[in-house]
């Protein structure tokens, strides 16, 4: 790409995702959902002037790195461990259920081969971690319980789709599932959890000496960034998504952490993390709607015959099943029906994790052209309903924004 | 490239940067000189890990974007048309000559034939702007008089050898040069000059005001962002250099710029200054390293084959071509021979324009394997040496730092 030509298109994909994101917040919509719209405007399904290519792709990924690291900083690890067991259930009943729906509706209602109910039982695995905390960002619910709940179980989802990811790759590759490799990669992930904060901590005391007593400008964003994309290559190398090593490293430098073995070290680090917001404010802001609007140019609607009712049939159906299947896994929130019902809408949006599946599904043979559309829909449907619904629901218990 | 690669290898880029840098800072010598060394290191010079490719490529784009849009910000206009005349003088100067003598060398010298001669000539041209206002910047310089005419002159080479590669490419591809064209360049590119600053001071007052209102985060940084992108497509479109559309939004929102016909407006950009300064300093920090890394990998060495007598001969000769030439430009500076010195010293570093040049020339097979490597090593020389001299000069004469 000519280096003019991607300046223009990153000015233009800068500016449409503030000006909508900004007509979103005024009239007190999630902003998010401005960021993703201007991505499906801009995107192959209308204009055509950003692409979801090499450059934007990666920028995007940086983006939601970032995300996940703000989120991470923001985060308090022990009120998350209390709700752990809350999260693990909305998480695993969040990926089984719409797992073992989505490969029904497919293989006996559609009549889709095994391999390819497969496939789409697992495009509705993963919820999208970007839109959901953005959303709850958006309304101001991160610091609930409900938002913590759903944090969790959307962490522990998102690991979950990568590994089954694989698995279902693997199957259709070779034939066979490996337990025992499943099983190793789960306990990489499990070890890679507990391991990456402390080991983020202790690196974090170390940029806070050299960004103390460095000759150079911009020491404190450049170390803060090379650990955020470190502890993403380290979680990729263990078998995880690149974002649970930036949520781990966020969470690592939040106020409210406490290093295992090296209290003494603390003191070092008084200052840090409010140094490290102030820095990295403005990085993140940048980057981050970047990744929403290429989420929304990943949507290419073009793809959707809307005359075909076969189309119709197979995506309304898998709508519904995407969606009531997410909603049913907040019923293990504690609570009253609001809080359960809060959660479940806030896993709805699938997003990013479920294009993907599809793309491979797609280009490994399994999907065709048809359900490609219909994963495309339900995708783009889960995305954009989701936050205009938990907008109602939390309107509802407002309660809820102080415990 | 793989999204984990890209992670890695941008993590590896930064950290060897700041390495670098800071090892440089450290033996009180111009930070900016770690960053190209790191990109020779990183590149495929010799490790291999970084390759100028289009990812990379683009992040560095940005990043002398943003240096530029730095630079200007702490630009005093007024101070800067004051020198003009010493400026223009020293850029006219460092452009003729070295064109002709590096024209004289290679043809009647090295006998080359008369459109290689031109293109040798030619990739003597343009001084690299980046790592000359870095150098002043990192040896804590910029704010002096010698800095104002480096940086002018700096700026009117940048322009004038943009014009001329697209003169020469024009003449090699076509045989023939349409001065009218070039003069109709030369208009665009002046009005842009004296336009550009008044439309990105008017736009800067209407971001201060959308920045205080917004609903969004990260307003303002998204603004600059857009405004900066702006004004360098803007810039390539009237056929001038990027960088001088960001160089002209950071003089348009620098404190000391007086918008014409607008001072009852003036009061919005109160404070305007500073919180541009305060949100966009850590982006900056993070992206300009990444131009100077890209710089050094661009610069790669194994087309040089050190054991030839011919090679040396042609790189040694051009060499001292392309440094005394340049060299001989400050003689129009005000004041002592020191300042002379300084000024041509700090016009040495050639860079990234060189190498384009080189690279079409080598492209259009009119430079051949040889002259190609006698350009980049003429490059590397002066990127690497100039700075180094500056130091030692500039250590001569500490009274010009307050004048």
């Amino acid at each position: 790409m000519d280096v003019s030509t991607f300046f223009l298109k990153l000015l233009i994909l800068l500016l449409s995702a503030k000006f909508f994101a900004e007509i979103f917040a005024r009239l007190k919509l999630p902003s998010v959902l401005g960021e993703v719209i201007a991505g499906v405007i801009l995107g192959p399904s209308l204009l055509d002037v950003v692409r979801p290519d090499a450059v934007f792709h990666l920028l995007a990924e940086i983006g939601i790195l970032l995300l996940l690291f703000e989120v991470g900083l923001e985060t308090d690890i022990g009120q998350l461990t209390k709700v752990g067991v809350q999260s693990t259930l909305v998480a695993v009943t969040g990926v089984i259920l719409p797992a073992f729906l989505g490969y029904y509706f497919a293989h006996h209602i559609l009549g889709l081969p095994f391999i390819a109910a497969l496939f789409i039982g697992g495009t509705l695995v993963a919820t999208s971690i970007g839109i959901t905390v953005r959303v709850l960002a958006d309304l101001r619910r991160q610091r609930t319980k409900t938002a913590q709940v759903v944090l969790g179980a959307a962490v522990i989802d998102d690991v979950v789709g990568v590994v089954i990811l694989a698995l279902l790759y693997d199957f259709v590759s070779t034939g066979e599932v490996s337990i025992l490799k499943t099983l190793k990669v789960l306990m990489f992930i499990s070890l890679f959890m507990v391991l990456a904060p402390v080991v983020a901590r202790f690196l974090s005391l170390f940029i806070g000496k050299l960004s103390d007593t460095n000759k150079t400008k911009g020491m404190l964003p450049t170390l803060i960034i090379s650990l955020i994309l470190g502890m993403a290559v380290l979680s990729h190398e263990v078998g995880a998504p690149e974002i649970l090593g930036s949520f781990a490293a966020g969470i690592a430098l939040a106020r409210r952490f406490f290093l295992p073995l090296a209290a003494g070290l603390e003191h070092y680090s008084h200052g840090l993390a409010e140094k490290i917001e102030v820095e990295m404010k403005s990085i993140i802001d940048l980057f981050v709607p970047i990744f929403f609007v290429v989420v929304g140019a990943s949507m290419d609607l073009r793809v959707i015959d809307f005359g075909s009712q076969d189309f119709w049939m197979a995506a309304l159906g898998l709508s519904c099943v995407a969606i009531a299947a997410k909603m049913a896994s907040g019923v293990w929130v504690k609570g009253g029906w609001n809080k359960k019902l809060a959660t479940g809408v806030a896993m709805v949006p699938r997003g990013e994790v479920g294009l993907i599946f599809a793309e491979v599904g797609k280009k490994a043979g399994v999907l065709n052209e048809v359900m490609y559309a219909v994963v495309v829909f339900v995708v783009a449907v889960t995305t954009l309903v989701a936050p205009l619904a938990l907008r109602i629901i939390l309107r509802r218990e407002d309660g809820d924004s102080t415990t």
